[in-house]
């Protein structure tokens, strides 16, 4: 038979529905599933009218609609959800099948059901979708992992679909079974470092400098015209510019100050720290929105907790160049993080990760995408082994030009009361960095007075214990 | 048979052997068992000669010299060991047998073995004990979580073995299944950020101040004298004033400033992470202690990474005031993030934990006793529902004393390129949280704009979306 279908997504929700339109775009014979009928009639009565888009209500009729191998991208939410359609979906696979998984699920449970299904001769993917759902429409980012083969099954469709770059698709074989969740996760680290940056940016902007949103506006524009230029520059530009249809007044103005979060900043930090690699300016990233969602106790805790008096005198347009100059550095600082835990983890699971090709993977399509990350990967170009980015000639030196900058925001914000966790954060990590003796020293005596945890000396071989009590 | 023995201990590694002396010293009967007979023998003809201990070279025999029911204390590595010897043993236990892991193990591990022994009714506590080797051997701080019957059973023992404080023994039933190993992690947490920050102390002093160790000796050993007073405090005046027998000079000066960590900090970050708790001072500590590991990277970076180059002039005695202030506060703000995740925990787990008996727990015995538990047990009596350390009067009008030191000395090394990152968090973390509105508005304007997460606001109830690309 020749009518049978390319491949398959199974999952309706807003994510899906706009890759399924995508891949229909672009001219690829897509059926689809939802676990509910009707959502699947509502989708091809709606969005998807006119698209040439096919329907399963059952997962057998499902396959028996697609060319073999099979090819089915699965768009459910992230944990048992995932294990519960992979377990109705086994049955009516063979081998040779490939499954992708789009969503974004936990690179170990990615490890786990790559392992299980390759037992079985079934091909697993899973593929980080970055893009939010206009992204997810028009052309996202797309990270995936797994076996290359299956890769190169699917590539034809995942490039087709992908936003393009300079004239590249983003989207590439990133590794091995969790490699593509796993940079996806990273990436969602990072974002909400910028997103924390330039929450503080902003914040030293109405806090210190005492500015109004229309103030701001044109300010964070005007960053998007250089060094900054990225997605969330300018959606903050656009969000700080618009107006609440319902009172006139800056919708930003009237929105609370709660933030939420999905999970994947925190499993970002949460795995750095069992790897052991610093990212604390993606981990104050994650504190910020939790104190945030603290705030009864905020508004208890601002009437009891004193804090200094004097208010910021000074030349608004000469502070708001080092502002500029403070978020480029702390956001240098925190995609040093990022590209140092994806180094250990490319160490520690086996993964010949291209850190230059995945910046461009990032560089358009996803949240983080900006013009930066173009500088990333001439960096990896320069040299593919670079322990960190803040030692890339590049950033060497943007950052000898940036320093002064975070150091002055911080220095102001900090005497003045204002909480700039990330921007502080960040500099204690390029200071930490640069420090060829760290006090790590005293901390070994400690461990080793209290534990007899040993430690090693400077000036000759071996590992020392020593009765720190007898005199 | 009357001459059976009270107890047993298993596993004869230093902390097992002290504390099986500890046992017997204080007139208890116990039998002790190691996996390797020769170290059992070793102990018996050594540290334990003329202590009333028995020995065993099976488990067989070591479960029928016990009283019933039996009590047995393992003190073996954590992890997969625990879960061995469990195996191992159980053959040879019997419904109302009570078994003690008195290892390091991770919480939901406890959880998990009390769940799985419970249902053969074999009673499981999970015993934190602090205090290293000298603690063991001259009384520790113990935290026992399990059923209560199981502890009144073997409190005898564990009250008469444990440190004292205030005439009270450092020992108190804490809550149910994996709460004493719950508590026990988040006093290490603690410990990281006490170490940190008397780490960065000694380095602004060092490196901002350009004071010898015997110049800071004095200034650690007054600290001991006043608020500050407490084990790490002391120990670090008594490193500061230790010579190095091989060179003559201070040897502290000598150790390698690469500072080893065995991962209760890493689950207090990772675990705050899960709750939503903000815990950035600790978890500065912890990543401050894995970026000491990149000694070679740091002293690469050292020679390509500008800094300031202004020196710091001023008046050193009013300087170490300051210091001294910056170091109260910051430990302030450290101890309130590890009891708002305690009571997280709490709620989380249903336990009712006791915060102010906790904070007494810790006053004699364990790495971070301090007179400053006593503040922190009274803030608690005066309010047993408090919600942060930081709102209960005493530690508010300590802070309001005080913060403005952190202030200075976060200012001087952050403008002078002297990493302090746990000094710096706990400053934002303090101002963070008296904060009634954050920046986190914007953050939710932006997640709203890119992925449709809705927002709430600030003038109307409701959960609100907003179409930011519509004019």
């Amino acid at each position: 038979m020749t009518d049978k279908y390319d491949l398959a997504l199974i999952g309706l929700a807003v994510m899906g529905e706009n890759l399924a339109r995508n891949i229909a775009g672009r001219g690829h014979r897509i059926a689809v599933y939802n676990r509910t009928a009707d959502r699947t009639r509502a989708f091809l009565a709606g969005p998807a009218a006119g698209l040439p888009i096919g329907a399963a209500y059952t997962l057998a009729d499902l396959a028996a609609m697609l060319a073999r191998p099979r090819k089915i991208f699965l768009m459910v939410k992230a944990g048992q959800p995932v294990d519960d359609m992979l377990a109705a979906l086994r049955p009516h696979l063979e081998p040779g099948d490939i499954v992708m998984d789009g969503g974004n699920s936990h690179y170990p449970d990615t490890r786990r059901r790559h392992a299980a299904l390759a037992a079985e001769g079934i091909r697993y993917l899973g593929v980080g979708v970055s893009g939010g759902e206009e992204g997810a429409l028009t052309g996202p980012s797309i990270m995936p992992g797994g076996d290359p083969d299956a890769y190169a099954a699917v590539a034809p469709v995942l490039t087709s679909i992908a936003a393009r770059a300079a004239g590249r698709p983003c989207c590439a074989y990133v590794g091995p079974d969790g490699a593509g969740h796993y940079v996806k996760m990273v990436h969602n680290g990072i974002e909400y470092g910028d997103m924390q940056l330039i929450a503080e940016a902003y914040a030293t902007m109405k806090d210190l400098l005492g500015m109004s949103a229309a103030e701001m506006q044109p300010v964070f524009a005007a960053w998007n015209a250089g060094r900054l230029q990225s997605y969330l520059i300018e959606i903050t530009a656009a969000i700080l510019g618009h107006a609440d249809p319902l009172t006139g007044r800056p919708l930003v103005d009237l929105i609370l100050d709660k933030a939420g979060q999905k999970g994947t900043g925190k499993w970002t930090s949460q795995d750095a720290l069992d790897l052991g690699v610093p990212v604390p300016t993606i981990t104050e990233a994650v504190f910020a929105r939790c104190l945030s969602a603290y705030k009864d106790e905020r508004v208890a805790a601002a009437g009891l907790l004193a804090g200094p008096r004097d208010t910021w005198q000074g030349d608004r347009a000469a502070f708001l160049a080092a502002l500029e100059a403070a978020l480029y550095a702390a956001k240098i600082c925190s995609y040093a993080q990022g590209f140092a835990l994806l180094r250990a983890a490319a160490q520690n699971y086996a993964w010949d990760l291209k850190y230059g090709e995945i910046a461009l993977l990032w560089r358009g399509g996803c949240i983080i995408r900006a013009a930066f990350l173009e500088d990333i990967a001439a960096a990896y170009g320069r040299n593919p082994a670079l322990a960190n980015l803040l030692t890339d000639p590049f950033f060497t030196a943007a950052l000898e030009n940036s320093h002064a900058g975070l150091r002055e925001v911080v220095a102001a914000c900090q005497t003045r009361g204002i909480p700039v966790p990330a921007f502080s954060a960040s500099l204690a990590y390029y200071d930490g960095y640069r420090r060829a003796v760290l006090p790590a020293n005293l901390i070994q005596a400690q461990r080793d007075y209290f534990g007899a945890h040993t430690y090693e000396r400077t000036d000759r071989e071996g590992t020392f214990h020593t009765d720190w009590m007898k005199k």
